[in-house]
């Protein structure tokens, strides 16, 4: 057994306590071995001063727009997508797709975030860039029907269903799979009543965005009689194991749905913001015992993937929906953070116990924006930064050491971005 | 004449155009003398890489309370305001004021603020530090009249005239001042009435918290049967010197006060969103032509002084608040951050362009979360962080170079917060 202790630091336990003590880490099995004082390791990482949380989970993300980040802003979602990212996305090709992924995923270990779940196509790429840089994801094809004859729409739904038996354990089991259709309203009913059944046969997981904005809600309401949600449960899309992206226009009914049910919500603060999509009901969903967790989805409506800064915004665009300063305090949004999007994704990680999989972040506490400490709660959930984030480690392996990213050559990671990026503008100004 | 070269960089300009180019500097009138290929000067500073922008301009702040950074959060204005800060502030000694402004003010340095407005009381510690630290700050002394004997009232007023007259013109200029009344509903109308215009008589600016919730208007509507910014030009509290902080609860009646008389309003989105006092209509009032700020507020409010963050969080709040993402965007906060703020304080930075002061921050652009780059002015709105700051120029001088800061002791000022931060909490379990 080769072990990794991290010495000298403080640990955000389960409780949302924080203790003074070492992590030790079984790496070949990728799990906590023991949280205490004075342990040693073959390995060691250097905690002092800083604070190990759970690894962050990004509970819902595009990860190759990376490579679109900033590309387009400040447009309703609805031109957005068919002047700018729609007609840029129909000329990325497969290298494209790999640069944009190990951008992402980049910016992710140095961002401290371990997991994460993505949808889009070309798949393959994305999940080579994972499997490379030693995080985790849930992986998924995206499905959209509407625009498409029929034989193109049957084809995107038996790749998504394709891609997620393929990938579903890949990379060691760091990889895991679910079947996406986009949406409720841009997949056509007939392919989710012929897919998600197959789906839930094969054991997969579903996850779609839902109720983004109101002119998502009110087609399916006005054609159905019935709200999305309700919608979905009927297609047998909210089950225990699925998950769904944004959530911002639900109503009490779908709030009572999504909890009776186990689906999980990943809340996206700063894209709904950006987008002008409208305020999530989030302490509303938690009081009703529903599993949120935090995403940022894609960097073109963000435009970073830092998941504290996903944490800042939860906290304040969650008081500011609740029109109450109390609502989602510090407390909650470094739990969403971390086991809420864990548990949404049917993830084990997302808290630091013994057994717990070893995925973790190092956030180093000297600096003035983290000074004094009377709370580091509070610091982690309104404070901290990205660069604060020291060391990151997945699954036991140590994937950013005193700010160093060891998976990834950083250098040739941006170079071929910026080199895509440029190509990319000059087809699209041909 | 002793030059400073930046070298090697991009130059954000007047018209938010970028263009490659050198920048140099008369270091001892503190201006900027060229913008152009090829300068050189004494001293170098490296450009490459980075985008120069003019420093950041914190345009409302309580710079002394990051020494309450997380001490209570998650509680709506009023019960935080009396049940932790103001007992909390009623510990603070001098020499805590004195170690939280430079806890602030090392920490503005840092994420390339160059400028900044500051309400509070024991001044001269502030102005101390300000020196001492070389960036430039309109100061003033907070009056609050409510719950205090004539007296006492009377010696607060007093105080915030005195310490502007005296302050004014101070540390070589960097430092100009301000008479505070704290708000409208927290000073009685008889004090305002006597010492606006004495204030008005020598030449002094107003600067107050305004129609930051909706509990500070509605008394006053109340009371008086007219909108609190009509009360404050009755009470000439509204000139073009004058700067009012949040503005979350104007009327169109007032945004039309505003600019027609040319008062600043400084936004102060962080602060407005974790205490849930509402959404200014910040796109509404730029239409208007009111000329806006941005401020991070208190780092209790916030919590930290980041006025990238605050950019971010204007442009994010300012589109859901119009209900249209292309409301409030990247160009619109970049100016707010930089010229906005400056304008509102009646400052000549904000600016690079021959004969502007020598007020400026280097970012770093090499960085996975500013790759690539279609756009650098959405990456300053959207995707820049603090620590991205390498460089930060105020009056000609280099007050951090390469992360380091020169001229506050960066150990010793988190060192002397984090004791003066024990101490206090000490005092307070007592």
């Amino acid at each position: 057994m080769t072990t990794l202790a991290i010495t000298g630091g403080r640990v955000l336990l389960p409780d949302a306590t924080i203790t003074r003590a070492d992590v030790l880490i079984d790496q070949d099995a990728g799990e906590i071995l023991q949280i205490g004082p004075d342990l040693d390791g073959d390995e060691t990482l250097d905690g002092s001063d800083a604070l190990v949380t759970p690894g962050f989970v990004n509970g819902h993300c595009h990860v190759a727009m990376s490579l679109l980040r900033g590309y387009a802003d400040d447009k309703p979602l609805e031109n957005w997508l068919r002047e700018d990212i729609w007609p840029a996305e129909a000329q990325l090709t497969d290298e494209d797709i790999r640069a944009g992924a190990e951008l992402g995923v980049l910016e992710m270990i140095k961002s401290g975030t371990t997991a994460f779940a993505d949808m889009y196509f070309e798949v393959p790429e994305i999940a080579a860039a994972v499997e490379e840089a030693g995080v985790r994801a849930r992986l998924g094809h995206g499905i959209v029907t509407v625009a498409k004859d029929e034989e193109e729409a049957r084809e995107d739904a038996e790749t998504s269903l394709e891609i997620a038996r393929e990938y579903d354990g890949a990379a060691d089991g760091r990889i895991s799979a679910a079947f996406m259709p986009h949406s409720l309203t841009t997949v056509g009913e007939e392919y989710l009543a012929e897919y998600v059944p197959r789906a839930r046969e094969a054991g997969i997981p579903i996850h779609y965005h839902a109720n983004e904005t109101s002119e998502e809600v009110t087609p399916i309401v006005e054609e159905r009689g019935v709200r999305p949600l309700a919608y979905a449960a009927e297609k047998g899309m909210l089950d225990s194991q699925d998950f769904v992206a944004h959530g911002v226009h639900v109503d009490e009914s779908e709030i009572q749905l999504l909890a009776e049910a186990g689906t999980g919500v990943i809340h996206c603060p700063a894209s709904n913001m950006k987008l002008a999509s409208g305020m999530a009901p989030v302490q509303r969903m938690l009081e009703a015992g529903v599993t949120v967790g935090l995403g940022t989805d894609g960097a073109a409506s963000n435009n970073d993937l830092s998941m504290l800064d996903e944490a800042r915004d939860a906290a304040m665009l969650g008081k500011l929906a609740a029109e109450d300063a109390s609502a989602v305090p510090a407390e909650s949004v470094v739990e969403l953070v971390t086991r809420g999007s864990a548990d949404a994704l049917g993830l084990e990680s997302g808290r630091l116990e013994q057994g717990a999989p070893a995925d973790l972040a190092v956030i180093d506490l000297d600096a003035p924006h983290l000074t004094p400490r009377y709370d580091l709660v509070s610091h982690l959930a309104y404070a901290a930064a990205a660069s604060d984030v020291r060391h990151t480690v997945c699954d036991g392996r140590v994937l950013m050491r005193d700010r160093e990213v060891l998976t990834l050559e950083e250098a040739s990671v941006l170079s071929r971005a910026r080199e895509a990026a440029a190509d990319l503008r000059t087809r699209l100004e041909d």
